[in-house]
């Protein structure tokens, strides 16, 4: 019989996903990871602790990476690229050291410059979330069938790789792999452009209408616009981390919708009709029920 | 003991909306209404019949129309300029006729065209939909506590638009009055643009992501982009109907999402934040829980 010997997780950042980590691993393989929690809201690490989401709630940073096999930055963009600098003096070889940020070559460029050499870190993407954040938030079916993009960095060798993927797979992920420059290509198109989208039409609807006609807006809109209630932090965050990309994705979405201008512009009928048929053609290829 | 008296309702067309104005009358109020039902699709009108929407299925609209104290021509806006058209040899004196279409001033224009004086005209647009259409879809609740907007016609008295506001009331809407242009305007915003949007993201990512990258598409771009499975032909309707509206609406958005992409363009963290959080907070006024 071969034991596997049990890891030490630490997971930086007790909130949605953090804790969705935590509830997951601790439902499903309690006997495959320690988990320790680190965050500065005690409030969230408690919560987390009552819950038997935790092994241990950490009083630093310093004293949940010192055991850790694993470091996993669960915290926004910004906030991982600070806590990078300040895990280089932590970390040591043989470590590894994983994220969970929506955006993924800024991430990998700082792991490169702030860990030191022996160090891997794996970036991950998990693309699973709800409309609201907080650890009170937090199931351990949050991850489940939904896809985590892991975006390797050049110092993760295949052990580490295989331990983040692991990580994943137990909390019930479908893994994949894409290079950072791709993951933020496709990601500014199918989740960053819609919200900035999502931000314009809110702003054009209520600067258009007075609140009384706004009171008309139907499931259609609030489908729509459910996500531009989502948190304004991480959507500068996003804005400002993948910029480049993120404004080709809005040039493209532009030139379609000034594309879509001119056809009704011109009345013509028939076209009409068929790009619409095209949409939703394209639509139903993208569902995945 | 004051009896009201029953009145003869003559539903053209029986799909979701039809479908569901007959349910709920039936279901709520049978004796306040005898249901006649007129469409082309027999088995639209058998469908209806054997649950019990309707006291009669007609053979052709004429004879929908001869008994009828109001007509509603619950068809799409194409469909409802030609029936209007079609009613005018038909209709007298004395007689109401309505409809549900999303758009108003060119069906209001087309009523006092064709309609023969003495025969009143009350547009109603109820603010109700799912995202299915078809009458197997219809459901007695559709219209529960949603708002229904009437626009009536110059043509209509207080008493036409007093039976067709209890209509209304009868089957669950909230009724509320606007002039036709209005009405097109706020809905151009409200309704009409987050679909042309809508459709516009699914052209666009879908030119952008190859089919493996789309996978990748969470909940949040589904949100977005689900009612850009609606019919075709409903939208390539609505666009030319309120095309002037339409296209204000599609330049004022085009000019805040411009707007949004200075701001990340020239990377004001503070700035964008603020305009984050302005969006955040009117989607928060507008929404009804």
């Amino acid at each position: 019989m071969i034991v596997e010997q049990r890891r030490t997780l630490c997971i930086v950042g007790m909130g949605l996903i953090g804790g969705s980590i935590a509830a997951a691993l601790k439902t499903r393989v309690p006997q495959r990871w320690r988990v320790l929690g680190v965050d500065r809201r005690r409030g969230c690490l408690r919560y987390a602790q009552e819950r038997g989401f935790l092994d241990q709630a950490c009083d630093s940073l310093g004293e949940g990476v010192a055991d850790a096999d694993l470091v996993v930055l669960a915290v926004p963009v910004s906030a991982i690229r600070e806590q990078l600098a300040a895990l280089a003096a932590l970390v040591r070889p043989g470590q590894i050291v994983s994220d969970v940020g929506s955006t993924k070559t800024g991430i990998l460029a700082d792991a490169a410059l702030h860990l030191p050499e022996g160090v891997a870190f794996v970036g991950a993407h998990p693309v699973a979330g709800l409309e609201h954040s907080g650890v009170e938030n937090a199931v351990p079916g949050l991850f489940d069938a939904r896809p985590c993009v892991l975006t390797p960095g050049g110092s993760a060798g295949d052990a580490a790789v295989a331990t983040v993927a692991a990580l994943w797979r137990e909390v019930g992920a479908e893994v994949l792999y894409l290079d950072a420059h791709t993951h933020d290509r496709v990601f500014a198109f199918l989740s960053h452009l819609p919200h900035m989208v999502a931000y314009a039409l809110v702003d054009t609807a209520s600067t258009a209408c007075n609140p009384q006609e706004r009171t008309l807006a139907g499931g259609d809109f609030h489908d729509f616009t459910r996500v531009a209630r989502n948190s304004p932090a991480v959507w500068r965050d996003v804005c400002l981390e993948n910029r480049d990309v993120l404004l080709q994705a809005l040039d493209s979405f532009a030139a379609a919708l000034q594309g879509m201008r001119t056809r009704i512009a011109e009345g013509n009928a028939d076209e009409l009709l068929h790009h619409f048929q095209r949409c939703v053609q394209a639509k139903d290829e993208m569902w995945i029920p």
